[in-house]
């Protein structure tokens, strides 16, 4: 391709973006002030489509997996990517699940009176415009414009290019929703091409989108990060802990140990570091280590844990930083709740932490010492999840501090505004 | 000055922010678990100190001043920057007034249990190290550092280059506080160099502080949410609005008008533009136009405004986007409810806006759909202010959609965190 040619194409992508960001923001006019009831009928009527349309998505789909194998594409990512009759059930169920929602748009969060007796309120209302960048999974197309659709915003979804022809079958369903709910088409759209230029471009339309929402691997997150003009609601890693204090019940801290590294090593809530009180080395560390490694887990251990089993590999400084997301844990020793305070804080990555303890002071000093989104005591990590909280659908876990941190549902993808009524006061 | 030395400067300067952040990052982990009372006790003891070092507060100014003057800043600015006794005194009552907010940190804002019997709570916890860069105020040297403090915050801030000795003065005093209470002196830093560079390393140190509020016009504003790594929370302009709907009472509106443009034109909530119904135009308009301009008020108007008087000018098309900051304002008929709300969103800034009418379905619409921080009825829009809403003293009006909106008091300079107490839970 000549530069001139490559500069036009630039050109006509840019207003290609501009125009969906224009119309998203038209969008996010219209659904602010829609009804619960309409945002919930293009919800289950989104549902239906997906149902209705199902043998499509599963055809579109199927162009894309065979492109992904002729492009060589590994094993597990090509897992991701498939659909097949159950998964788009499962995402069809995903909708209706979100259309159940409370809808967080007009809740009132505090209301008082000021001595000049105006009434002040502070209300829920949507963010706006959401970016969603993403990589292969195609459900996540249903899943994100959903739930941007109930907490009342417009979405822009760029998918990863391996997906591309699902979730523009999925995209075309959830227009049929929004259809049906004579809501306006662009709430939900989807970026029209697979060249990466878009991305950068969505990155740079404060004018048009609100946040970003990056949903894939930390390289993704971290490029979306440096070159976002907009704010980004990010997840980062979960380099989660488990701390067996001196006063834990040994049968708990198994159970809960092998539940937060082994129920399912990719997720974000999964352990990978395991501490235990030195005062329990020589009751607890043995079985502990013996569970996870009769479990099929690799341990590195400090030098103690070393001596334990022919099996347990030396931890390098590096491993207390890793995020495995693999059945490989890191154990070590630490003096009482204190060393593990310290420990957590200082190579965590602040997103989900646990003690196990008998000792009720020794949990409260851990849960309000560990600077975590998540902090538990007696649970396992494997709980840093939207919906074990109760919160419904998520978009993510957020690493956050700023607006959301934890779960990010619906009510997380909202602001609010101050609604203030008064009988002609004016300021002295 | 040669390449070599500059960079060595450069260098040198790189080192020392990093040790200031260092610093900031430890003193907030001590702050995040410091007990209430050694908050207030500090800000009681910076308040006296304020007090005490009075005298040498004005002196340390005077060198400022003077400075300011032989550099030929214009006397507004000089009038910011100049403190005397009454001024000091007041900065002490500031202080003392922080310290009689509740602590916001602890807060349980919300506790259920699941069915399985999880107990979970999503408690307020301090922000973390918070960067605040502003100009020419040394007042905001104690009012930040104190509210910072009170939401058990670190922070690190960067004042005008032109009050560099009273904020080293009033910092000084700060200091004293935190040692009469006992917590860390780095819980509250003053950049030591007047180098501009120091706010770009500030701007890209997100291992160090957790967000960034910029205090001043519209060009520091820029420059920092332009060059900043670090999320921003930011006051961008105040455009706003009153609309007199044809169902006004004429009294309220005139003493509203009035009041919202001309009480404190310099204010982010004063009025910009007045919007009339155009059904009320025969009986509302003149009287309106007649206040402002007997205030003293520039008035701009659209065709039919221009008619009612000679002292009226006409309006250009940027009038309507245009925050003056001065006893300037932009009159203009619109249809009834539906054109103030189209033309608010279209023009304004989203920061505070307020409609006059008996009509309390038209006023609900209003409030509704105008998307501003702040909407109000019957009200001026010079109430946009923390400590009017109750809220105590404030670092700002957020114009951000994230965390948050509207006036950033102690509490909104909080994140959360959830605690979850089980019993033993593992996940299925």
């Amino acid at each position: 391709m000549t530069a001139v040619s490559k500069d036009r194409d630039h050109q006509s992508l840019d207003a290609e973006m501009r125009r969906i960001g224009a119309a998203a923001r038209d969008a996010a006019r219209a659904l602010a002030i829609a009804s619960p009831e309409s945002k919930t009928k293009a919800l289950r009527a989104a549902a239906q489509a997906i149902r209705d349309h199902a043998a499509e998505i599963v055809a579109a789909n199927g162009d894309d997996v065979a492109a992904a194998k002729r492009a060589g594409l590994a094993a597990p990512l090509i897992d991701r990517l498939m659909l097949d009759a159950a998964r788009v059930a499962a995402i069809a169920k995903g909708l209706d699940e979100i259309a159940g929602l409370p809808d967080p748009v007009g809740t009132e969060l505090a209301r008082w009176t000021r001595p000049n007796g105006l009434d002040i309120a502070r209300v829920r209302v949507p963010l706006g415009v959401i970016g969603i960048i993403y990589e292969s999974r195609p459900n996540v197309t249903a899943d994100a414009g959903g739930l941007c659709l109930r907490a009342g915003n417009a979405c822009i979804l760029r998918g990863g290019s391996e997906s591309f022809h699902s979730s523009r079958a999925i995209a075309s369903c959830l227009a049929e929703g929004l259809r049906a709910a004579k809501l306006p088409v662009a709430a939900i759209q989807l970026v029209p091409t697979r060249d990466r230029a878009a991305v950068s471009m969505m990155l740079t339309m404060p004018e048009f989108i609100d946040v970003i929402i990056p949903r894939g691997g930390k390289a993704l997150i971290e490029r979306v990060m440096n070159e976002s003009r907009i704010p980004v609601l990010a997840h980062l890693e979960g380099n989660c802990h488990v701390y067996v204090d001196g006063a834990a019940d040994l049968a708990m801290a198994r159970r809960i140990t092998v539940n937060a590294k082994m129920r399912r090593t990719s997720v974000c809530g999964a352990a990978e570091t395991l501490l235990v009180d030195r005062k329990v080395a020589g009751t607890h560390l043995a079985p502990l280590v013996k569970d996870l490694l009769d479990a099929g887990c690799a341990v590195r251990g400090d030098a103690q844990t070393q001596k334990l089993d022919p099996r347990v590999a030396p931890a390098s400084d590096k491993d207390w930083d890793t995020e495995f997301l693999d059945a490989i844990i890191a154990v070590k020793l630490v003096d009482g709740v204190d060393g593990a305070i310290q420990h957590v804080n200082r190579h965590g990555s602040h997103h989900t932490d646990t003690i196990v303890t008998g000792d009720a002071a020794a949990a409260e000093r851990f849960m309000r010492e560990v600077d975590s989104g998540i902090v538990l005591h007696n649970a396992s990590t494997q709980f840093a999840d939207g919906s074990e909280f109760g919160m419904g659908a998520e978009i993510g876990i957020s690493t956050n501090r700023l607006h959301a941190r934890g779960p990010v549902g619906a009510e997380q993808l909202t602001s609010f505004k101050y609604v203030v009524r008064g009988t002609g006061q004016i300021r002295p």
